[in-house]
């Protein structure tokens, strides 16, 4: 569902060319009617699979599991029919990734209309959640810099060596993250060479990182997170800036994140002595579900800053989305997924 | 051969996940010992092969085909010692690719030290050689920006209606077309935001795109051709201005081109009535082995103007590399090959 | 008039430096009442003007002179108004520009409601028509990519060199052209990265192309347009290329461009035997009025190729209406435009 | 001196139009002899000036003034015999802004080998060194980052609200920032669309920012600073992150700011309500001597962000030391430097 958009694109290039799987109908009301391709042009020879409307009932007869991509405010009123159903729902939207259902109202301003759902779905982070995923039907998949940043803070966190609450997320992002619409902010004449500092305070997904940091750590965390876009299409560079509460050396660093991460499938810890690409850069990872995770050590200040780097629409939605499901299914997590990017682009 | 190059790394990405054969050597004489992910970033939790010397005896023993991207002038050098003890040899350098062996000297300034092995390599352009691949051992894989131009011309020239002295070939090209090596030309500084002509006059493949028109043409060809450097790591779109004999409609296009390529595995003809893909662009096609090829007919001067865009490293060099290999082996072409890139990027 | 779109951006920003001018009122509908820095942000701190509303007797009292910045269709309603009272008029549309009332119907679509006007503005290319500039009061100028076409090729037009039919210019230009309102064509995620013949075949400015040549040659031209969005937000550069009727050398296109321009102040031959920027490039003109011109030699084909590089905001738009002003005004044509640009940029 | 890198081109643009001073000589010795547009491309039709060799004996005798854009450590060899002299001296290196000559070892890795010229050097930033810049004849002129940071940070600090231990600096730079030469680092290919934590710790100007930061509190700062490489070509965006030892509102920080700057010929406060450029951001500031400044408050935190944005070449280098110039000679400060850059670029 919602099928149209940058994020249905990318589930839509993943899933033709999943080995498991098949897709059945890809909706959209824009463009019911249309080819594919018309929308996704990199989908052209690929197949000849056209946009249809959104027919609940018609969907629960070809459909096992309907992944939905529509905004939030619109999955939560389209899903729960799906649920009723039984059948498996990943939504990529906002609206069931709160566990607290007073959180919509303050962080994205309406009353949850179905709060006794929200406790079904399970936060879509496979690093953090992948048993409850393995049994569940139901997955929020998390925001694009939400799943950049807890992967990034995570081993900190459950480390208990850092401040926990003079954590700063400074995000840079690129264009394909504003979605489809054009806007003034996105056209390309105004959005072009920027750093614009586009959400400074109050970023909606701080709600899930500190829910999700909340529930791996001791006490409870802060964060203070500001966006930028800068001048690319697909990536997103989270660095996060840590004080630690004792002197901390590289070592130990490679400590907590090894032991994090290194069986992880997503997952490269990227920290070299030397070379152009010694830490996380989203240029590396475009078009792949990898999430690099690097760190480095300030003596100065005993600080630490963590980065990680994703592709916005593939580690940060959609492929996500396929990891989730493949676990879901019991397919190796991997499938459909390994692709290693190019270099450069 | 030369893997540390970008061709040698998309070589390297595509034959890592090739099905049918694998990487058992990657020569680097300036990295050998070294990870091949610490040149291509990309392969990072991929690989855990190292670069080594070129060692000819050990390659013979250790491999059934070499892809040689060396640059040209040291490819002649290298190859002969592969081709006397029988193996298979794709090379991406332009010291096969001309027939006659005095153009060498015209174009490229060198004698061409082995002018009766000319003659045992085929132009690696699947689309207009495939029997004589698949029967062959040695294959000199076009230029990039030959492949782009001949493909987009073929049709017109083949249909005998256009001018065939009037041709003109403008070039757009990324930067990932000039290498590895940093020079003051690449600098991001300078290089970024260019429309730079970079070689207006006397580029060296106007021999190949001349010797491979004439080839299937009734009368001679000579092009025009002028190349520039765009904002973009990858792609080429080749433009190409024709003069038509008589008036031309779309429909005698369509029917040109859809005579010559209609099975081709790894064209594309874009040219809709609308939207903001109607026609090629490499934005579409990068990561992939398409060769997006369209046309527009001019009324007000008896022009077609035909489109094709390609990435420069896949389908212009390590795809049709690939491609050429697939044919040689006796595998479905498009192993390998069938990514359908990302939208957008 | 319609001082909100980039190019009323731009003439602002010049005006308000200028010496011997002031700004006493910039028309916006819709901004009518706003800082001019809300819509111009590089104005804030430079001055405290607002927008207003076009009041035509308003702006009778309180203007000499008016630029109209209003798109074609909307200029050739608001500006008799003040032709009929004596103002002087410098339109930035296509409005006037074509002096055939016919040709309007044929490119743009409309019936022109004032042919008996058209024959009194003139076409407002100072290095064509500088002496009918000085002694008018209404001035059409050019459009963006005419004006660079126009000056690459004008001196071979007028050498009586080249084959009049068999003219391609080739254009690519930048994504300020497109204007400052949003579409999915400049979305940044769809227009970044780009290569896109956006205008393959019957661009306007073709007419006005002809028109300005053939006023000055011998024969008839036709001119096969041809123009491309790349990746950057202001510049064009048109090559122009061209068959000669006998073989030519550089010292003789050096004597021919000589000829034209020696004198202009705002043109640069640019042709020098080496460095990055040997041949025109926008990259070097963004913010100035220059427009740099050079040229090749093809001696496999005889063929000429022409670049010209402008800031199609400036040069293209802005600027050139000021220099148009200038000499209406028997001021120094260089007065508020010696801006020699930055580099890098 | 060192009148062939960037720095030294944006001094030869400013000054060629600066209506108090001339440029009698320009220095490099790699270009000796050569027209200084072979180098600086914009400055072609603007100039006739070839550069020449340092020769000390010369410029004494053509100069009353020398700036020197020698890099660290040559400068410093460079600088003394202009001293002994009795000229006026600005230099753009690092060599004379520590006070403290411990700290060359420290950040810079050299002893530095006058340290008793160093407490005659003013550290060049005018908003806090203005009447010691008027009263002096030589002046160090401020990092890029640290002028940035320092002018963000100032107020903050002054009025003793924020903790002083856990500032955070986060750096966006283009890539002019990295000079001239070439290397893998700033390869197009390499470079383009990256998002590049490339001093994550330990860069130099933290040095500077908290020298000049200490100067002006209370107590002792220390700063957090990690920059990243971005892609454009110009332009610093610096984030600082800053918690608040209480509760703040908007009006607090406009009074703290306003008190700082409202005088302050180039510094714009930036902090609008609504807007695409309601916050500092370098886009808007490219080609200018404006710094930026904006500011949120983060109620979630107790947080201040504070943002801005400079040309790293003009404000950032050569505008600045041209300010700072104006400022020693008694000259109107603005003179030169009055350009509002361009919109949109």
């Amino acid at each position: 569902m919602g099928a149209s958009g940058y994020v249905g694109g990318e589930l839509l290039r993943i899933l033709l060319f999943h080995p498991k799987v098949g897709v059945t109908c890809a909706t959209s009301r824009r463009y019911a009617g249309d080819y594919l391709h018309h929308v996704h042009p990199n989908l052209r020879g690929i197949t000849d699979l056209k946009f249809m409307e959104q027919k609940p009932e018609d969907m629960v007869d070809r459909c096992d599991l309907v992944f939905s991509a529509l905004p939030h405010g619109s999955a939560v009123k389209a899903i729960p029919y799906y649920v009723e159903r039984g059948m498996k729902v990943i939504d990529l939207s906002a609206d069931f990734r709160l566990k607290n259902p007073e959180d919509y109202q303050k962080w994205y301003g309406y009353e949850h209309p179905h709060p006794n759902l929200i406790e079904r779905f399970v936060y879509g982070l496979p690093e953090l959640h992948r048993e409850e995923i393995k049994n569940s039907s139901l997955v929020a998949c998390p925001g694009c810099m939400a799943i950049a940043s807890i992967l990034a803070l995570a081993p900190l966190v459950k480390g208990n060596i850092i401040e926990k609450e003079r954590i700063v997320v400074d995000v840079k992002i690129g264009s394909s993250g504003a979605g489809v619409t054009p806007s003034p902010a996105t056209h390309h004449a105004n959005r072009f060479g920027v750093v614009r500092p586009y959400k400074p305070v109050g970023h909606r997904h701080t709600a899930e990182i500190e829910q999700e940091l909340n529930s791996i750590g001791e006490s409870k965390v802060k964060v203070a997170m500001s966006s930028h876009a800068v001048n690319m299409v697909r990536g997103i560079l989270s660095t996060c800036h840590t004080f630690t509460l004792r002197p901390l050396a590289i070592p130990d660093l490679w400590k907590l994140y090894r032991g994090s991460y290194q069986k992880e499938p997503f997952i490269r810890l990227v920290r070299d002595r030397k070379g152009l690409y010694k830490l996380p850069d989203p240029k590396i990872v475009i078009g792949t579900n990898y999430c690099d995770v690097g760190f480095e050590v300030d003596e100065h200040v005993n600080r630490v800053v963590a980065f990680s780097a994703i592709d916005n629409l593939v580690r940060g939605a959609a492929g996500t989305a396929v990891q989730n499901m493949n676990i879901m299914l019991g397919i190796d997590e991997k499938t459909g997924l390994e692709s290693p990017g190019l270099y450069p682009v």
